[in-house]
């Protein structure tokens, strides 16, 4: 059985590694991950960065994702990070980790979720999931990362519970 | 006359004072502002953040921008603010700015200007101006900021110099 629970500090490890093993994320998006993830286990009441970990009975991690407020808005939330180890993809967790992202995110009051994914091709998988998970997505900029490699921004907006919608 | 310079130390109340001025922003965006400020003054070699000013002689600041190097991109920089006193507007103060940042960017070796802005009436004159200037403006996420109010991303590619182009 796989469950989805908020990630703790004995996660950290495992989390970086899933970052490395993806084979798509820079060194320098290992560090941020790393970044977020000391504000997140040990910054005192913080609010900007929530981990969640997928795992395998009894408790063994094999995915994760973060997200947190996006600055500046009103009920926008951003999802930073989504990682799946390599073994455990085509299993569904990364559709687990999202749904129950959402749940908290609705409970939470959010309005509207928001993603930025590269536009090449070894990203298609992620972008074909995001759109079956009901995502738009549009090209925001044109050679966003690097010469070639878009930024693609994909949107969701949240339903308020008991709206029967 | 008018002229740019580098920001210092002495237009930190200015640069804020304008801010609130200009009437769009929000306290939260005040805050943000000068938590940039804080570390484009303070923290010593940092490279995240730039501030210019322009000024009327003999030193009058009337105007700001703070542009830095996106996280996670090659070559990416961003427009984070720009403002210029109700009382100075019209006057091609925001232009100069601009073209300023541009050339520091140039130089810098930078390959590409994103700058996001909202989408209600308000930021019309905004993003008449950034189309003036050369940036191509796209609804990146309807409802961002909040209901009725889209992100708006402007992006523009730098040429390289002596390309003659």
């Amino acid at each position: 059985m796989v469950f989805v629970r908020k990630a703790e500090e004995r996660d950290r490890e495992v989390i970086l590694t899933i970052t490395k093993a993806v084979g798509v994320f820079t060194s320098e998006d290992v560090a941020c991950v790393d970044e977020l993830l000391e504000t997140y286990l040990h910054k005192p009441d913080q609010q900007e960065y929530y981990f969640l970990v997928a795992c395998d009975e009894p408790d063994q991690v094999r995915g994760y994702t973060a997200y947190g407020p996006t600055p500046l808005t009103d009920g926008t939330y951003d999802m930073y990070w989504l990682a799946v180890t390599p073994e455990a993809q085509g299993r569904g967790l990364a559709k687990l980790l999202f749904l129950r992202a959402e749940e908290e995110l609705v409970s939470a009051g959010a309005r509207l979720i928001v993603l930025e994914t590269s536009g090449t091709s070894e990203y298609a998988p992620a972008r074909a999931m995001y759109e079956r998970l009901g995502y738009e997505g549009r090209i925001a900029v044109p050679d966003f990362y690097r010469t070639g490699d878009d930024l693609v921004i994909f949107h969701k907006h949240l339903r308020k519970h008991g709206l029967g919608q």
